[in-house]
């Protein structure tokens, strides 16, 4: 079997493999895509990542990830601005156009999810240009319900857009995730309208099952495990006129667990039979 | 200290009080309301517990819960519907008008939210005019989208108002519960929506705490140990029109790991500092 052209594998799906033999394995797959991680990158080198990765014909789909602009006070903010200022330089080095970001919880001791939304956007005010000027585009990824109050106060599509909107198209588009908006009524028609705006930077798969691990964080699905209509949700975003890389991103405890380089294969399989 | 003359005790927060010790405590705390569970009572007899309730002068601000209306087959439907015709009877003779509604997640196998929801429809076709005969009103409480696969479809307050709405308002109300919508910027608009209606049923409160336990049923947080303003969304509730009891419904293992009585007091004290 060699892997669909539009798949895209995110790092972090098989951390276990180190860059090499991620990079081998998707050749011998056939795999085109990957999805980059910044801490496994800046330990191997980004210079040397990026080589590697184009040395092989490995197109980049994103970066990941930026983000965490929550901060309230002027060193936690400044500290943000420069991380995520450092992070555009990686995914220009790695010649990837998206970046990522993942917005951030409430600050310890903080109710105020709508004052933390606005430190977000004063945010982007600083970052999208500085991206675009590098050509890299910043996507606003809204994480699940879940995650609001420790990981990432944008919850909805909805959410993310009303933030991406004050900006322009080229400085701030959207990530579209599976795994954080399946359940949402409203999403497919904010699908639609980050399509219409030219704001769909990304598109992400994971499936959902339960029972959540304690943390919920490392218990995404593997493609087709779970409850998500995967396809139909492709409908939706290509429908939207996106026709770039899917990248599959799972953290998973029991995938992590097994042999790297199956659980690509697998994953690439899962993508053709059931996205 | 006297509890606040609005606050119920939801069962589930003391399950470990039997029910003639959380009568006892409630009378000694001043505690005016309390929230019934169905199995709890089942098992202590229905009418015996209405009685107990009643000579202790407390009242029922809701009962909890009916619902799990998504079976695809016919006798699950109808096993459904004749379980929730209970629940209403259950409420009678309690003397609350209230019953909880958990709408009930997929189906296995099933993937299609949109047609579960539906079926709720259909559902409280039936339960609705069966219950508003009884005097009792149905409460379709949406729950946390993490809950969406395997428990309720319904995940926020605008999807279980577009369901109330079908039918009248003395028929099939919402519960608005802080854990479940604290995240969500469309559910003080959606609040108000209800109210206008004159469909808020009930309000609860749990506050949200994190890291959530795995299955992610028993980490509700006690009040003023979370993310949530509490009181913001009081205000909400209020300025909405309702000013009925404000039921506290915990499931947490390690409040269920103390000692009941203690745990009420705190709820009460609780209540009255950051409600």
């Amino acid at each position: 079997m060699t892997a669909d052209p539009r798949f895209s594998i995110n790092q972090m799906t098989v951390k276990q493999l180190d860059l090499p033999e991620l990079v081998k394995t998707c050749l011998e797959l056939g795999v085109q895509h990957v999805g980059t991680w910044r801490e496994p990158v800046q330990a191997y080198g980004v210079e040397a990542a990026a080589g590697l990765l184009r040395d092989a014909g490995l197109a980049v789909s994103t970066h990941c990830r930026g983000g965490f602009l929550t901060a309230i006070d002027a060193a936690g903010r400044k500290a943000a601005i420069d991380d995520n200022k450092r992070a555009v330089d990686e995914a220009v080095t790695l010649g990837t156009d998206v970046l990522v970001l993942v917005s951030g919880g409430l600050p310890a001791g903080s109710y105020d999810l709508h004052g933390a939304r606005e430190r977000i956007a004063d945010a982007l005010a600083e970052l999208g240009p500085y991206a675009a000027e590098h050509g890299v585009r910043l996507a606003i990824e809204p994480l699940h319900p879940m995650y609001a109050a420790d990981r990432c106060v944008v919850s909805t599509l909805g959410q993310a857009l009303d933030l991406a909107e004050r900006f322009p198209a080229q400085q701030v588009g959207v990530c579209v995730d599976t795994y954080h908006v399946w359940w949402d009524d409203q999403a497919p028609a904010q699908i639609a309208r980050a399509g219409a705006q030219g704001r769909i930077a990304t598109f992400q798969l994971a499936d959902w099952t339960t029972p959540l691990p304690e943390g919920v964080l490392n218990g995404r699905g593997q493609i087709g495990d779970g409850s998500i209509d995967l396809r139909q949700w492709r409908r939706y975003v290509e429908d939207a006129g996106y026709s770039g890389p899917i990248e599959v991103e799972l953290f998973n405890d029991g995938l992590w667990a097994r042999d790297g380089r199956e659980v690509l294969a697998e994953t690439a399989e899962r993508f053709t039979r059931h996205a």
